[in-house]
C-alpha cells in the first residue's frame, strides 16, 4: 500500500472520491476543464500534448487535492502510425510482432499525453457476422490469449511511468463475442464451461501479463448484464485472479442497464454497477446524481475503487510528472514506424490459394480493378481522425513501377448496385497480362455496430470478379476486409486470392510488395472463412459429437430420400452435417501458405509419456519437426501443433491449437523446429483445470489439413 | 410398490434383469424372437397385430418368468391416419386438437399391439436449419409445454391399460434443439438459466402430464453427452421432478458415447449410461457384453431400472393381457379419422399475407403449378411405410371441381436446377384466371439428419414463382414445408401465401378447402420465419439488450460511414441489429390471420395488482377482451397475451407468450374472451421460480405486432 494513496484517501471528501470513478468525453476543452475542476478523475484525450497538459494543470493546480488525470483513448491498432487491424495481427502468429506494434502505439500515444488505452480486445470471435471480429484475434482461445498478453506487454512495458508506456485495457469482459446471431450488443448465453474454456482465458492471460485495466462488456451473460455482473467482475476477476487494477465501463454501459431491464433508473444502474465491481464509469455522470442517490453507494466499495484508480495513476508516475513535453509529441510516422507496420501487413496477409500466378513475374500490362484500386480506406475500423492516412494501391504501383503499363478501372464501387462499369473493366482485362481485383469491405462495414447478415462481398464486386476472370486473363484477388468473408461464389474462378485485411497506413505498399513478390504473404487464418453464412458458427475446434460426418451432404433427389431403416441407421445419412454443404468451412483456422514451399519431416517427441500430475506451466514434452524450404525463394513457415484428447471425462474439441513456431528459411535450407508443450496444453476444465491420464494425439503440420500424428500419454 | 414387481425382481437372474433394459430392432421375426427368448424386454413393432402377438407369446410362454414385451414404435404424427406434422399442429394453438390427434394415433397403434411411442418431441426449436423442427412445437417454451402435455394426455389417456392408450415418450432430453449451427446431433452449450427457462420446461410439463417415458438426446450439453448426463437424467429428471418412468436411449445413443470421446469402448459407454440414469438402451446390446463387463454395472441401479420397466409394463396391463385382437387391428383410416386430420391441416395452416385473392371466388380457369401440384409427398418426416398415403392436389381439385378448367404444369421439380419447364408454366399462367403455385420442400428435407444451411425453396422453385407472378395473373403460393423458410426473394411479388406445412393423409383435400374457402387457414406461426439464413437465431422472445434498435440497418454509402463521435455515440447506429437487414424476422411467432377479419376491444384486467408471493399455479388475474368478427364470413381468431417484465433482477425476454384463446365466431358476432393468468406466468428463474414485485406490461392482441397494453403490478 502506498502511503500517498492512504493519505489521499483519508483526506478525500465523498464527492472527490466519486469524481475519481468516472471518465468523461467532452470535445469542448472548456467543458472538459469545468468537469475536471468539479473533480472528474479521467477524461478522454483532448487531443494534443498541449491540450492534455492544460487539462492536467487544471487537475493539479485547481483542485483541492491536485490529483492528476488519467487520459484515456481508444488506441486500437495505432495512434498515428496505423498498424493492420488486430485480426490481421493475429494472422501473423507472431506474438513478438504484436508486442512491437503495441509498443509503437504506446510510444506515440504517451508522447501526446495519453496514458490509458482501451485495447486489446480479448473477445474470442466465432461469428464473422459480428463487426468487431476485426478488433480481436480470432476464434482460438489459446492464440488469442498469447496475443492479448503480447499486446498488453507492448503497451505497458515493464514500467508504466516510462515515456513509452500506457495502461492496457483487456476488453470486453466477458462474452461480448458470443452475442446472439452476431448482432452487436446482443445477449450471450454461455455455460460456465464455455466461459472457462473459451471466453475467460484471454482475460486471465491479460491479467497475468499485468494489464492494469479491464473493460466490462455491453452484453449480458446468461441473464446478467456484464456491467452489473458481480460474480464475474468481483468474484472471478478480482478475487480469484487477484486483479488489482481498474474495471472501467464501456460507453454508456452503466446507463444501458436501464434498457437491459435490470435497473429502475440511472441511479439504480450506477449503484448496481459499482456494487458489482465496476470502478470507473464511462459516459454517465454520477456527479450529476442527487446526494441521497449517491449515498446509497457502499463506502467500502467506493474506497476500494478509488484506491484502484489512484494506484494506476501512481504507477503511471503522474503524481511526479503529470505533463508531457509538447515538443516531443510524435504526430507523424517516421520511417522505422512505417517499415514496421508495412512488414506487419504482409506478415499477416494470408494466401488462400495460388496457381502460380503470384507473385507477378516480370509483369508488363497490369489492370487494377475493384473499389480498392483507388480507395484510400485501408486503415480499418477504430482509427481516430489523426491517424496517418494511407494512399491508394494505384498510386503506389505507379510510383514504384513507372515502367509498367497500368490500367485502372474500378468497375464497381463498394456498395452500389450499379454494375455499369464492369464492361470497361472487362475490356481493360482483356488487354492486360494480369488483372488484379482489389475487392473488399470498406472500413465502416466492420468494427462496432457493424454486424452483417450477408458475408459476401457487398455491392456488385462478385460480379466484377467473375466478369474479369471470364476474360481468360489471369486474375488475382486481393481481399481487403475486416472479417472473414464468404468467397464461395467466385474463388474457384480466379488464379489466386490473398486476404490482406485492413492493413493500415502502409497497406498499399504492402499490397504491392505481395503482388510483386517483394514480400511473402506469410499469415495464417486466425478465424475460419465459412462456405456460407448459413453454416455459422463453424469453429475448427468444435466439440466431438456422437455422430461425426465423414462426408458432406449432397442435395440431390437420390440422396435426400434414403428412408428410415430403423435404429441401426446411423451411417452415412445420420451424421452431423448439412444436407446441402460439404463438410467444414471454406478455409479453416490455420490455413495459408506463402510463395515459398516447405516440406516437413516426421514429428518426434522428447517423451512419449509424462505424469498427469504436476505444475500446469511445467514443460512436459517437446515436439520437434524438421522443416525444409523446398522452393527457390526465401519464405516463412508456421509449424502448427494441434491436440486431440482421445478419451476424456467431458467432451473435448476435435482438435485445438496447443503450439506453433514461425521460421524464416532461405531457399533450400532446413531447420529443426522444437515446440515445447506445457502440461496445461493437455488440461481440460471440469470445475478446475487438470490433466486426465490417457492418450493424446498431437497433429503436427503446416495447416490443420496437413498434419502428421504422434500419440503421447499422460500417466 | 407392486407385489408382482417385487416378486419378479426377487426371482430374476442378473441376465434376466439386463435383458429388460434394452429395446432392439430386428426386421426379421426369427431374429427378434431369438432375442426375446434370450430375455430382451422390448422390441420395435413387428409390424402387425399378429406378428406382435407371436412375439409376445415367445416372451410369455418361452421365457422363464414370462414377462411380456414393451412394443415400441416411432408413432410421431399418426400410425395409419397421418396427421399434420407436429409443427403444423403447434400452429393450431389448440391443445385439445393436439390431444385428439394423439388419441387417434394411440388408438390405431395400440390396436396393432404397439404400446410405446417415441413422441412427443419436447425440444424447443429456435434454429430452422435443424431438420427436426418439423417434429416439435416451435420456438416458444410455454406453447411447447402446453402442447407436449396435451400430446402426452392424448397418447396415454387416463389409463394406460385401455385399448386406446400407449406410453408417451418426451424426447429428446434435453437441449437437442440447441445444436451448434442447427447441425443435427451437434453440441449444445447452455447455461443453467437457458436450460431452466427454455429447454427443460416442456419436459417438466410432460412429466407433470404423466409421461411414462423420456428419451435421452444425442447431443452433449455443455460438455456432457446426454446419454451420460447424471445430473440432468438423475438429479433433475428423476429426483427433483420425481419422474418414475423409464429413460430410454436414442438409437445407438449409448454406443455414440465412444465417438463423443467420453467412453473408452462400448462396455464403458454402457456402464456410464446406466450409471447416469438411463433405463433402456436402444440399439446397443448389453446382452452381448462379457460377464465381467456387465458385472461393473451397479446392482442397485440395475434393480431401479428394471423396476421402472416392469412398472410401465404393469401400467399397460400387459401382465394380464399381453395380446391384441388381430381382427380389431385398425389398418386404414376411417371417415372420422380423415375428417379430424383434414380439419387439423387447415386449422394449422397459416395465411402469411393476402390481398383478397384468397379464397378463390368463382374461379374458372385455374393453373396448378410447382412440384406439389402433382406430388403426393404430403405426409412429412417420420412416417412409417404403412401410413395412409396422400393423393395429389391436382387429382383432388379435379375430383371435387370437374366444372373448372384446370391446367397442371409443374414447371420445375423440387431439387433439379433444370428450369426448362418454367416457360410452359408461364404460358399456362397467362391463360388462367389464377395461378396457384404449390411449392415447398419434400418431406426428406426436414426431419432427422436433414439440416439445411440454405432455407430458400430448393431447386428452381423461386424462379418459377417469380416468372408466374410476372405474368400479371393473380398468383398464390401454397407452401408445403417442414420448417420455416426464407421467402424474402419472392413473397412481395405474389397475391397471397399460405403455409400449409406437411399436412398428412388429407393434405390435398385441406389445401383445396383453403383455396376454395371451404375452410379458414386459421393457424398462427409457432416459429418465426427469418428474413435470411444470416439472421438466425432470431427468436421473438429474445432478451432485452442495453442498446435496442428502433430501426433496421440500411447499407448505403451514406449510412455506413457515420464516424465515431466518442462515448456519447449510442444513438441510431450504435444499436443491436444488422447493417444490412430490417429489424426482426420476416414473419414473427404468432403471425397469421384467416379470411375473416376481427376487431379487438380494449383489454381489461380483473385486478391491476396481485400479491407476488403465493402458489405459482394460482390464477392471479384474468385478462378480458371483446372480439368481433367484422367480416362477412365465419372464422377463427387467436387472442394472444404477451408479457414484459418491466424491471427484473435478471434480463428478461422483450416479450413472451403467457396466454391465448382461440374462438370461432360467425360473421358479425362478438365474444368476450377471458384469459386467466396464473402467478407462474409472471415468474422468472433465478435459482428457482419466483415472482418479483414490480410492474408487468401485458400486450394483448391478434399478433405480436398488433397488441394493446395493460400494465399490472405484483406487490
Amino acid at each position: 500500500m502506498s502511503a500517498r494513496i492512504d493519505d489521499l484517501l483519508a483526506r478525500m471528501t465523498w464527492d472527490e472520491k466519486i469524481g475519481q470513478l468516472q471518465i468523461v468525453f467532452r470535445p469542448n476543452p472548456d467543458d472538459a476543464a469545468a468537469l475536471v475542476r468539479r473533480g472528474v478523475g479521467s477524461t478522454f484525450w483532448p487531443p494534443s500534448a498541449a491540450a492534455t497538459n492544460a487539462l492536467q494543470r487544471v487537475a493539479v493546480e485547481e483542485t483541492r487535492l491536485g490529483i492528476p488525470l488519467l487520459i484515456g483513448l481508444d488506441v486500437i491498432h495505432g495512434q498515428r502510425t496505423i498498424a493492420p487491424i488486430p485480426l490481421s495481427q493475429a494472422a501473423t502468429f507472431d506474438p513478438d510482432l504484436v508486442r512491437e506494434l503495441a509498443h509503437l502505439a504506446a510510444t506515440e500515444a504517451r508522447s501526446g499525453g495519453v496514458t490509458w488505452t482501451f485495447s486489446p480486445m480479448a473477445d474470442v470471435s466465432r461469428d464473422p457476422r459480428w463487426g468487431r471480429v476485426s478488433e480481436g484475434f480470432g476464434e482460438d482461445p489459446w492464440l488469442t490469449s498469447l496475443l492479448v498478453a503480447a499486446m498488453v506487454r507492448g503497451y505497458q512495458g515493464d514500467d508504466l511511468s516510462s515515456p513509452d508506456a500506457i495502461v492496457a485495457t483487456a476488453k470486453h469482459f466477458v462474452g461480448y463475442g458470443a452475442g446472439e446471431g452476431g448482432r452487436d450488443y446482443n445477449s450471450a448465453d454461455l455455460s460456465e464451461r464455455a466461459l472457462r474454456t473459451v471466453h475467460l482465458p484471454p482475460f486471465e492471460a491479460a491479467v497475468r501479463a499485468g494489464a492494469a485495466s479491464v473493460m466490462a462488456a455491453f452484453t449480458s451473460v446468461s441473464g446478467i448484464p456484464m456491467h452489473a455482473h458481480r460474480r464475474l467482475l468481483t468474484d472471478v476477476l478480482k478475487r480469484e485472479w487477484g486483479f488489482d487494477g481498474v474495471v472501467v465501463g464501456d460507453a454508456e454501459g452503466v446507463a444501458n442497464l436501464v434498457p437491459h431491464g435490470v435497473a429502475e433508473n440511472l441511479a439504480d444502474a450506477v449503484r448496481q454497477a459499482y456494487a458489482a465491481g465496476l470502478d470507473i464509469e464511462m459516459g454517465g455522470s454520477p456527479l450529476g446524481l442527487a446526494d441521497d442517490e449517491l449515498a446509497r453507494l457502499d463506502p467500502g466499495r467506493v474506497d476500494d475503487a478509488v484506491r484502484r484508480v489512484l494506484r494506476v495513476k501512481e504507477a503511471l508516475g503522474l503524481f511526479e510528472n503529470p505533463y508531457v513535453d509538447p515538443d516531443a509529441e510524435i504526430t507523424t510516422p517516421d520511417a522505422a514506424s512505417r517499415a514496421l507496420v508495412r512488414a506487419a501487413a504482409t506478415r499477416g496477409s494470408v494466401l488462400l490459394h495460388n496457381d502460380g500466378t503470384l507473385p507477378l513475374v516480370a509483369p508488363r500490362r497490369v489492370l487494377l480493378t475493384g473499389p480498392y484500386a483507388t480507395s484510400t480506406d485501408h486503415l480499418g475500423a477504430w482509427v481516430q481522425f489523426f491517424g496517418a492516412r494511407a494512399g491508394s494501391v494505384a498510386d503506389e504501383l505507379s510510383d514504384r513501377r513507372p515502367d509498367l503499363e497500368i490500367a485502372v478501372e474500378e468497375g464497381v464501387d463498394f456498395l452500389s448496385p450499379d454494375d455499369g462499369g464492369i464492361a470497361a473493366a472487362v475490356r481493360a482485362a482483356a488487354a492486360a497480362d494480369v488483372a488484379v481485383v482489389l475487392a473488399g469491405e470498406p472500413s465502416a462495414l466492420s468494427g462496432e455496430a457493424a454486424s452483417r447478415s450477408d458475408l459476401r462481398l457487398p455491392g456488385r464486386q462478385e460480379a466484377l470478379i467473375r466478369a474479369v476472370a471470364a476474360t481468360g486473363t489471369p486474375t488475382v484477388v486481393m481481399l481487403v476486409t475486416g472479417r472473414p468473408l464468404v468467397v464461395a461464389d467466385w474463388i474457384d474462378e480466379v488464379a489466386a486470392t490473398v486476404v490482406v485485411w485492413h492493413g493500415g497506413t502502409e497497406a498499399p505498399a504492402a499490397i504491392i510488395d505481395l503482388l510483386l513478390g517483394d514480400a511473402e504473404p506469410s499469415g495464417r487464418l486466425p478465424m475460419s472463412f465459412p462456405r456460407s453464412v448459413g453454416q455459422i458458427p463453424i469453429p475448427y475446434a468444435h466439440e466431438n459429437t456422437g455422430r461425426p460426418a465423414s462426408t458432406g451432404g449432397t442435395l440431390t433427389a437420390e440422396h435426400v430420400d434414403v428412408g428410415l431403416h430403423g435404429p441401426g441407421n446411423v451411417q452415412d445419412k445420420y451424421t452431423s452435417k448439412y444436407l446441402d454443404l460439404p463438410l467444414g468451412p471454406q478455409f479453416s483456422f490455420g490455413h495459408g501458405s506463402g510463395y515459398a514451399r516447405f516440406a516437413h519431416g516426421v514429428p518426434e517427441v522428447s517423451a512419449s509419456a509424462f505424469p498427469a500430475e504436476g505444475a500446469l506451466d511445467e514443460t512436459v514434452l517437446t515436439v520437434t519437426v524438421e522443416v525444409t524450404n523446398t522452393s527457390d525463394r526465401r519464405g516463412d513457415e508456421v509449424v502448427q501443433v494441434y491436440l486431440r484428447d482421445v478419451v476424456a471425462s467431458v467432451t473435448q474439441p476435435v482438435r485445438r491449437l496447443v503450439g506453433f513456431a514461425r521460421r524464416t528459411l532461405d531457399a533450400g535450407h532446413s531447420a529443426t523446429v522444437p515446440i515445447a508443450l506445457p502440461r496445461e496444453a493437455f488440461a481440460l476444465w471440469a470445475d478446475g483445470w487438470r490433466v486426465e491420464p490417457g492418450a493424446f494425439d498431437l497433429h503436427v503440420g503446416s495447416t490443420l489439413a496437413a498434419t502428421r500424428l504422434v500419440r503421447v500419454e499422460a500417466r
